[in-house]
């Protein structure tokens, strides 16, 4: 690596330490706990200041539950985190586990009662996610008992022994919710993702053999089923038989904008960007904690870096667009926060597997633009929404589902590559996975 | 119906029911209770006497306890069948399950301890098979908590999340058997009928939404990789991905005989016309009990039956070849009891469905042959294996796996669809399912 390289990495690597430890730590301890009623507040808006909260979803207070105990995990544990840590763990427990038929409700009112009772199984991802790394950091066995008995849930009432891998979308009772509008009929990407990214912290907590078996088998579910094997990115939604069908909830673009369009052809696939970058750093880290070699896997992560950084990566104003299509044309080119975060670790873990110089250069493009406009410095958190030239379009730090989880988890995977790549000190224990 | 058919039909009916109450359920009874070790016996010699029995097998014990139980479930009961069927539970609860790590043990001695502790999918069937039906008779909670619980182990551990279906042979931790000789990288029509089958009293028994839509994606996975569509009958093995592998327990042909032979191709693939019929009738059962319309699965029906009937059934002297090549060409001709009793059921029932004369004449030419050949009249239950001509090969009444199941199952089945077909007063109650 030559040494402007190097220096410039180290100046990123200090102000990412920086910005977690002086501007995003700060800025979730200081209004996380909802003091009132329990759990998490996650409304905050340009300024850091809280909005109305009519809702908790399940999934964004286990994403926060993750990240103070990951803090915990990774670093000198404080008895701030370790507290808030806590508090998510209970009101999980207290508040969104149905006591009659198992799982989590998928969504609260602020005062903890169930506004909406359905099984989704992307809440259950992200409760066994959280209960799983909290049990890591606390050795809390009551944790792991409530994430390793969502795990035999899933296997009995979301698992397809027909055609394979998860229904995501369920009543109650656990009856898969009807076709259509209630999604019953749809299986996707990012659940399938997600369910992989949960069961890796399960095994390394259990480290029982049914779970590394069945994170390795919906590895190789999408690897099978949800890449498209011609251009390399992955596909989003799916019939329950895994054909691919375009993407339901239209339109893609949030926020019309001239550069936005969506592409008259109705039938074509968008893919996101960022979310093939976040899966090829998952499924490496999903590889590493089995202890199986990445080896026969290259090509499909190859494949996911590869597309992003030769269609998404905005070489003009910086940054990552939002969709496109899998031959390679832009249709989105707005910028969002967590499509940023998760290909600043992305492109950094797929420089260690590769050793691609574009990968590189698009780690330190995206963190450019995510410094200049992304990051709120002023309060300490990350906007949600710009436009293509960064201008902010949502500048409020908390939306709904926006905690620390995409931006803290971020600072801390970077922090780690770039500590290995520069043979640095590391400030943190590893935590067997990054 | 003719007059000369009905009296011909009159006539088997009141032969079946004779050799059922008066042959086989005597043979049952006096020599089924293992009065030294509990459990069933299941070796006798050509005239009944007890032989060796170094081995208690799990499906086999679970068979036996399925027939005593069926009989008070569908007669009125009797304290000796009531006895009998709670020996079986008794031992199976008590030897068979594994007190660490859940599920049946596959193979025990005849003392009741473990000779073989693997858990192999064929064995949770039966015993699913049989916890459930003695629910059904008795009532008993205890019971259907084992079946139910069985039930959630195969989904926890045995289901394949990847490419859907379950894997069959594992350990007693449930890790999947090594791929080979071990059998853990293999999977069956067997299996799989036979969880279908199982799945059917399950539901029944609970009411459960869970076991019924898992009996439907059982019956749809078959339906979808099992059978062959170019000819209607089924395949037998498959590789984890459904890909029909030819038979591996070769020779298929057990006892050399002048018209036996295997196909010098050894990729073609031999198909049990026995197998493919009792698949049809059991899959019409579980329609009926999971209150779906036979409809859209009329034509797989269809191609099952038309199959046996055109190429298995044997004109010149009776009965049913064992197995013969998807095209047509007959390869092994000798009789086996099972193929006899379930094409008996299977007949009758295809003729419910589609009314196709040649059903009822394949029904009448195997009847008249097990009469002839295969029922050992002197003392009331089938021989195990004859030559073409029915020359008796191996004329045991009780081999290892050979219990009161098939033949048993048989005669209810059949002397219960005759009583429709014409117009008799029922013997026993309706179980719902037949």
């Amino acid at each position: 690596m030559d040494e402007q390289l190097k220096r410039r990495l180290e100046l990123i690597y200090q102000a990412m330490k920086d910005h977690l430890f002086e501007g995003m730590i700060p800025f979730w301890c200081r209004r996380a706990m909802d003091r009132e009623y329990g759990g998490y507040m996650t409304n905050f808006d340009e300024s850091g200041n809280p909005k109305d909260m009519p809702v908790k979803n399940t999934w964004s207070q286990a994403r926060y539950c993750w990240f103070f105990s990951h803090l915990c995990r990774t670093f000198a544990p404080r008895d701030e985190w370790a507290g808030l840590a806590r508090a998510g763990v209970d009101f999980l427990i207290q508040r969104c586990w149905d006591q009659d038929y198992g799982g989590w409700y998928c969504r609260l009112r602020r005062d903890g009662t169930v506004l909406l009772d359905k099984k989704i199984v992307y809440d259950q991802c992200f409760t066994i996610y959280a209960l799983a790394e909290y049990y890591l950091a606390f050795d809390d066995k009551r944790a792991l008992q409530y994430a390793s008995d969502t795990f035999d849930l899933l296997q009995k009432y979301c698992a397809d022994t027909l055609s394979g891998g998860y229904y995501e979308y369920l009543e109650r009772d656990w009856r898969v919710s009807p076709p259509g509008a209630a999604c019953g009929d749809m299986k996707s990407l990012d659940s399938h993702m997600h369910l992989m990214e949960a069961f890796t912290p399960l095994f390394q907590a259990s480290g029982r053999e049914i779970h590394r078996r069945k994170l390795l088998e919906i590895l190789d579910l999408i690897v099978v089923h949800m890449i498209d094997p011609e251009f390399g990115c992955g596909w989003n939604q799916f019939n329950p038989q895994f054909r691919p069908t375009p993407v339901f909830r239209k339109p893609v673009t949030l926020y019309p904008h001239e550069e936005n369009r969506d592409h008259p052809d109705q039938s074509l696939h968008y893919t996101s960007y960022g979310h093939n970058v976040e899966l090829a750093w998952l499924m490496r880290r999903a590889l590493k904690v089995a202890k199986e070699d990445t080896g026969k896997y290259r090509k499909i992560l190859r494949g996911l870096f590869d597309h992003a950084v030769s269609f998404g990566v905005d070489g003009q104003y910086g940054g990552l667009y939002r969709f496109g299509l899998h031959s390679g044309e832009i249709l989105v080119t707005e910028k969002e926060f967590w499509q940023h975060t998760e290909t600043l670790t992305g492109f950094l873990d797929g420089y260690e597997e590769f050793e691609d110089a574009r990968y590189i250069d698009a780690f330190i493009n995206i963190w450019e633009f995510s410094d200049t406009y992304l990051i709120n410095h002023d309060v300490g958190e990350w906007r949600h929404f710009l436009d293509r030239r960064g201008q902010v379009v949502n500048g409020n730090l908390g939306q709904p589902g926006k905690v620390a989880y995409h931006t803290g988890r971020a600072m801390i995977e970077c922090t780690r590559r770039l500590e290995r790549l520069l043979d640095l000190k590391p400030t943190g224990a590893d935590s067997g996975s990054s």
